[in-house]
């Protein structure tokens, strides 16, 4: 992690769940809880749980040892023996193998990391369902291919936004809950020095699943995270595009509450909250990538494909968790100009109202004629109210208001997480 | 697609699923639909629906015809309103956009390729079950980093695979039922020109899920599909390497029941099932890539990112399609041979019971001196069991065994798809 | 490749360049240039070269019995064996490996793809070159985020794209002149039934480069190649993505000559070439991506990892080449709106003077206190003229016009390809 | 960046080179050449410049101001000015826009961090062609699809990673030379408070090249650093990947002079280094990718794709110059078992000299009778050199040899760069 671009790459709480010390208080939290699961005596329990505290470890030299070793949890049980009594010592790590712990606390990071992911998908979902019922019948252009296409209500724009978070939402909170397990095989996989009732305890002591089966080489859980989290973060580029696309200068139709400046330009008023969002979002999908590319990994532990998974797990959480804060920065202080997005229906005339006419007139025209004949009148630079007197060009849109309802009704009656 | 690769890059019986002609019918089949949900006199619709058959209409010319236009369905609507009587021309496409059609269509026949793509994954599966079975107290060595480690059993090896390919099939069959989704909205996805109840109807002709809101530029639909099976195509992947490893010359552990050969050299027996399956499950993380990276799709209809789904779409269920063939096709017929295995497991005398004897000695050495010692003998070339004759050294592969049934009794336990 | 979405994906004169029917040309080229490399008979090479013709095979046939031996070039042996005298059958294919002809060929089809592609690179980069020379001094709002930031020129915009265009052109030209080249190593690559000079006779014939050494599983040319085709994606996504915002109902400061139709609304004149143009090259990063990816090619034969290659480097050769067609098609029938960018140029007061009044204060009250002077006077509403007299506030784009000049000398100066 | 994993996967020099205090130290050095490029008065520049030194700055502070500004340069300039005479402070960052600052900065880094990667993928060369020298006659199994297929020579695989790396160093060298430029365009990249000038005077400063125009969304400079780094990942993902394979257990042709342990099993000697070059090679596709899909940027600075470009163009040369560490450590310490080579040759009898028997049976039987028979030879168990006595059946590694010294002598000859 950068601090340098921090502010704009790595936003929110998430960021300190996945930085260095966050993963070492993880490993140790596993260690702590295989002393805990397996047969160790009580005290030697915690002992060890005692000893097992980030801030009396070196990470610096921790992860020079590892450039030796592959991994750094083969210097940190080196490290934690020494600190405890010779007694304790050999429980330290017992029956485990280092992917065990790496993975347990791999999991164990993406759960605490989700926490203030999903809080924050959540903020800008009730900020889109705020500015969804605030907005319910605010006429606004649909655009299409960026045309105006025909009047919706940017209460519906809203919904659409809020909807696509909720199921977001929903998938991530699912992974959380049922995909995110605990690891422990042993060297091979098959507990050959542990009691197998140690893999449900050491799951129950770090509030993760139990598995089937020891998955060193099993990656669907860490598949189906990143993909979740590819989701999440498509739905904050998304709504951060749209965003960005409706603060133009030439549109005008929203603003951030708190826009950004300029090194050269004293009048700028930047996007910065859906530009930094856009951002964020844009490292997922290669990330993403780069998880399912290293699925294939050999045998009981892969030659490369498991330690190629740390870097891009831990930029995906970061990465779509700082999208996710932006976002709901940006939401909630989002200002919204009404009467821009009114006068932006007028830029054409009533060539919107194009759909209704030709809907109008195809009954009697047949739809390909009715279509050719609007195309014509707006060729000739006439409006359709003047061409076509007897159609009702009132601004029309549809069924947005109920169907921001719908959206409305579904968020608040989806069960808490 | 192309015939000339196709024997080895789309395989099975995803491969018509996912043709030219399949979109076509499914997106016949959406205007068929759309006439029987909306308020077309029943003659209408039926004449309609009798209209909408695929060979009726010149795919190649729908084809060009798109270029104008930016999508194949305006001129298959043209084309199918010259096919039907004025009366019923009226009613074909009414109140639906491009997109509804296309959208709804895409989603028609990922449904489709899922049937035949989870039918290989659950056949693969089978075979799998089957290996973990027959080789449950098989010894095998256990490899990391490709190293031989300590022994497992093959029979776990392939519970492994079984309960990655589980883990899988679970999900696709829950994105197949729950979010594959009718898309209706009409041009700017307000439903303007449609009875809101017309969706819910579409949705229940096709089998589709009906959607909270219209879903134009909301893609988490596309973005599970693509995780779901990227996910899938990894499981896959992973399985297909083991293989071809156990096959290696050197190793000969496993071999194909159809090798191929080779045009050059007469004695080769390629696993060419495997080979396969791995180079059609590496297509799956550049395409869920592409399929993530389009989901930032402008306002009402995207500017491209809509259109920049069909290709990846479509060659992701094929390609994810044609690994389950491959893998489907190499596990039914891999030939075991638990001689070769064992033969192997002997090669390195007994070091692989180094973790056995340093395990017996921590309690009195201490853990890392004990570690220390092995190595030493170990390097001296002394066999583990002379120099440690008070370790018993038979060959344990722990808890292998009961882990292979508890694989397989998850496995039946899941409930049909 | 897709009857269905090619109107919209496989666009241009590149599309037959990648057909089955071209690659199987390419791989019988490859066939019959090897006859006449090596040391067959006079005769015997053009017998085999006669038969060399891709309308006298099956392709669907070579295809499916490609899934046996795992590629096509199996079964085209055989049967352009079939196809000739027993003499001359014994040169057919003669000391090569399949990978040597699939390389070879792959090479060969793109070596022509890059032909209609790089024409249509350089055709969008006469059609920029005019837009710039036209608009040399039409002023326009330059954006930043979005957001209208000061005046520049549209011949600069334009010139811009041909500057990047340019760039792009010269790496594919450079690749395609240096590092597309024959493969002939045999079986094992040592050129074991092979005299050593054959291979520079090959390349000669099909004029590729003569590679350094058989290249099976140094697939650095498929990588160059794949990052130019992406560079040159990216180049085309960039121009692409201006004009969309450009053409915007808000902005309106240009739109396409040929604009498409909607199947619903009448009045709409979507940018469809820009639109599909970025469909196309938003294809490219995740094909970049599978290549390289599939770069980790073991020993003397990849087991998936050259299987792999073909549909990607297809479907980026395709998509490319499209993007380029469409990009062209978009500059060369774009309609400027030198009005509109004026009057738009004008929807901020003279905001867009602020960092020129920041400027000249800049000396007498420091920096920041200027620009803090500027923001203040914005924010009460007053124009910068109004409040600070003394500043030249006429338009001023810079040294748009001599950079225009600088871009067009430098294209010009270019060698021709 | 990450302590706790850099030891695997941030490696050697080129870490330094990407740091937050790199990056830092980057941006300083081009504010301070811009003052010396632009019109200040000596003493000016020179005390702007002495005020440039990164350990003067907070890092944190800085990154965390960043949020609100979007990018670190608007803080940091305002800290710069704070830091020097008022006199000098309006000269600070004069005429210059954030981007040209951090845009600079970045292709200084690149050029930086490009010396160290280069040093450690030419050593990797170095150690490549000591190896195929020193082996260019000792016989290995040529393997394709991990089927030992005929005989080459360990030197001649050697040859392939040199090679390889040959090429991908050359473009490197090339991209580094003419590709990385200075950026300075102003707010709008029209230079309109600056002298044209100062852009040739400021790139040569920084020892970069001079651009033609500004290239603020003109990203193929950028898109060339990806992909020639993507390329050289990929080679040495693929050389590693060979090491792995030699080393497996039961293969043992090669195994690393620094072998890593286990936490688990003191036998293991892992092949740690190769391990560690492949994970790191592995995250490059997909930053590639991002890179690729960033370059959209919209009219004259992107709203967010700029940003995205940070953090993977960071990590690609991070990662890449790991990779390149870890295999000229793997490649310089690398063991080669001669013998153990031998006696794999041995494993399927002769069975490797069967394209020797079946091309010299070819003439009288025809080619495809001809494999017929020797494929039956084989079935049957029989030796070839019992059945076919008439063929010379002495190992043959065709011109292994001469293609070896080829591959040196390219090396040698190639300019110093």
């Amino acid at each position: 992690m950068s601090e340098l671009f921090g502010g704009v790459l790595a936003a929110g709480a998430v960021r300190e769940t996945v930085a260095d010390a966050a993963w070492l208080q993880a490993m140790l939290d596993v260690e702590a809880a295989l002393a805990r699961a397996c047969d160790a005596p009580a005290d030697v329990a915690a002992e060890i749980s005692g000893a097992c505290r980030a801030e009396r470890f070196d990470i610096a030299e921790l992860g020079a040892a590892a450039a030796g070793a592959g991994n750094p949890v083969i210097p940190l049980v080196r490290a934690l023996r020494s600190a405890v009594s010779l007694a304790a010592a050999e429980y330290v790590h017992k029956g485990a193998t280092s992917q065990d712990i790496l993975d347990s606390a791999a999991m164990l990071v993406a759960h605490r990391a989700l926490g203030p992911l999903l809080d924050d998908l959540m903020g800008a979902a009730e900020a889109a369902a705020r500015l969804a019922e605030a907005h319910r019948a605010t006429p606004v252009a649909a655009r299409t291919l960026l045309q105006q296409a025909l009047p919706t209500t940017f209460g519906l724009v809203a919904a659409g936004w809020l909807t696509a978070l909720d199921q977001a939402i929903d998938r991530l909170a699912e992974v959380r809950s049922h995909r995110l397990a605990a690891q422990l095989g042993g060297a091979a996989g098959t507990l050959s020095a542990l009691a197998p009732s140690t893999v449900g305890r050491l799951a129950a002591e770090l509030g993760l699943t139990e598995p089937i089966l020891p998955w060193h080489t099993d990656r669907t859980r860490v598949a189906d995270l990143a993909g979740a989290l590819g989701t999440a973060a498509g739905v904050v580029g998304k709504a951060a595009r749209d965003i960005v696309l409706y603060a133009q200068t030439e549109v005008g139709e929203v603003s951030e509450g708190r826009p950004g400046g300029s090194s050269a330009m004293p009048h700028k008023r930047n996007p910065v909250a859906a530009v930094s969002a856009s951002a964020c979002a844009a490292q997922a999908p290669g990330l993403v990538a780069t998880l399912l590319g290293a699925m294939a990994q050999e045998h009981q532990r892969a030659a490369g494909g498991w330690h190629a998974e740390w870097r891009p797990l831990r930029t995906l959480l970061l990465s779509t968790g700082s999208a996710a804060y932006w976002l709901r920065e940006c939401l909630t202080n989002l200002r919204v100009d009404p009467d821009r997005m009114r006068a932006n229906l007028s830029l054409t005339g009533d060539a919107m109202m194009a759909e209704r006419v030709a809907a109008t007139l195809a009954p009697s025209l047949g739809v390909d004629a009715a279509h050719d004949k609007v195309r014509a009148t707006l060729a000739s630079g006439q409006y359709l109210a003047d061409a076509f007197p007897e159609v009702d060009l009132s601004l029309d849109t549809g069924y947005a208001g109920s169907l921001v309802d719908t959206a409305i009704r579904h968020h608040s009656s989806r069960e808490t997480l």
